[in-house]
């Protein structure tokens, strides 16, 4: 059997003080069963962004241990930073790796949002895959207005939280707990200087814009390389799969006579995005990501 | 410390009664210690391949006990299917994971070739890396004009068996048991039923004829899908990659006027050989496949 592995990115409202975002980040660390891939804080957001990975269980015991810490060592009255944020643990998204999926995802931030109202008296918004109302899918649409703004309207019907009472935990705000699938940083490299040509191609390819569905793409200048970009954030590849993106924006640079010079993937990717894109090229039939051995011993090491 | 780790992959003559090839594999299932990764049957083959991943001890428990079942189920004297063979259970190759080199899995395949001759009766050759002639390195050479043959020649010096009596089991044949390295097997399925074109097509790309590196081909008659096959192995993805093979086998048909219906993976694959095609497809500038989540975390879970 598979374990279910998930990939979890809490935010945390401290990027500045590293004593405070080592502290916060420890229990996360420490936790067996779950890996540390990333923790990256940035003074002028002042946020820090971790990368985790971890079997449902383990992952929520790391998540609750450190959002205590985050609780007892930042004091959201004082916090100033340039990213949208409405608490000290601004948002914790769980992302569907292996062996479990999206509906999964969900009931697992539901659940744990539930206990972690309920444990550090901090109320808690669903959002993305785990919302409860429509509106909610949008993370920004949660954070409308930060914290300053919720601190008056959170007595209003339309933004009471889905977990814990209707009230700002009084130094750690609240925190938005969601589903949703992992980003794909997926950039391709224009043998052109042309941004407007760059920024019509990610327009024809964006969602927003009628394009294809859950990709986000901007037109960016290339300078050092006398290039244009399109760069694109696929936050779904099972609706927008990476080939038929990189497809779609090779014809569409092919029609305005542009030649694509490389593509480069940004961070991290889930070995499915790609291994279905290998599958394609090579037409196999009944692909089955349980042939790859490596995929198949990160089981039995994980079940053994 | 890390222990070893080995996949052993067993060619059973069995590929159309459920009922016998579930018998076999029970034993593999039922062994603690052993994990069935994947178990095929191709009922024109009529073959199936076990893979299989175990620390050395309890896999020839499991090996001995499934490889008697077989004895036990299978009558060569009636056996016929595309695939060549030279017994019930036709090879044993041993291939080196973790924790365990290929002189490891020398040792391993000469130690358990012994046992297997003695308890079963039936002879053995070591093939590949475990070979004992260098003409055994080449599992064709072994198994040169199949069973029929065998049954003649096998008083002859050069056919002598490296261990058990120099005559075939009855019912069960020779048994070859090797070492070797992980290997792909690539099938590529041809919309025409022209068994000549298969095989000019598999001699064209297989490098015993001049064609690609580290490439094994034969054609392939699938009678019951009314196609052709290629069925290919690449001993080194390093040497001749999947995308590589799978273009001049396209172009090879092409030539002939001939479609590729479809391909398949058979059995376990390294995620590298099929991450890399994925690159190439894409276009990807600089691919690490320390970007995969799934391979990190293995890496993660490794150094633990």
């Amino acid at each position: 059997m598979t374990r279910a592995l998930v990939e979890c990115v809490p935010n945390f409202s401290e990027g500045r003080r590293a004593g405070v975002v080592s502290a916060i980040v420890a229990p996360l660390r420490d936790c067996r069963g779950v890996h540390v891939l990333d923790a990256r804080s940035d003074p002028d957001h002042n946020r820090t962004v971790v990368s985790l990975v971890g079997e449902p269980a383990p992952l929520q015991e790391a998540l609750l241990a450190s959002a205590r810490k985050a609780v007892q060592l930042i004091d959201m009255r004082t916090h100033k930073g340039a990213h949208p944020r409405i608490g000290a643990v601004d948002v914790i998204p769980f992302v569907p790796l292996r062996g479990i999926d999206m509906p999964g995802c969900v009931a697992l931030a539901r659940s744990f949002g539930k206990r972690y109202a309920r444990e550090l008296s901090i109320p808690v918004y669903f959002y993305e895959a785990a919302a409860t109302r429509p509106e909610r899918r949008n993370l920004e649409e949660v954070r409308r207005g930060q914290l300053e703004a919720l601190e008056k309207e959170m007595a209003l019907p339309q933004r009471a939280p889905d977990e814990g009472d209707a009230r700002l935990h009084p130094t750690a705000g609240a925190t938005a707990i969601g589903a949703r699938a992992f980003l794909i940083a997926f950039n391709v490299n224009l043998r052109s200087t042309d941004l407007a040509a760059a920024r019509a191609i990610a327009r024809a390819i964006r969602a927003s814009s009628g394009g294809m569905p859950c990709v986000k793409a901007v037109g960016v200048d290339l300078r050092e390389k006398s290039m244009v970009q399109v760069s694109i954030t696929i936050t779904d590849p099972g609706a927008s799969p990476l080939d038929a993106v990189f497809a779609r924006v090779k014809d569409e640079a092919d029609r305005r006579g542009i030649a694509v010079h490389e593509t480069e993937l940004y961070g991290m990717t889930p070995a499915s995005a790609l291994l279905e894109v290998a599958a394609r090229a090579l037409c196999i039939s009944g692909f089955d990501a349980g042939q790859v051995i490596d995929l198949r011993l990160l089981d039995l090491q994980e079940g053994a």
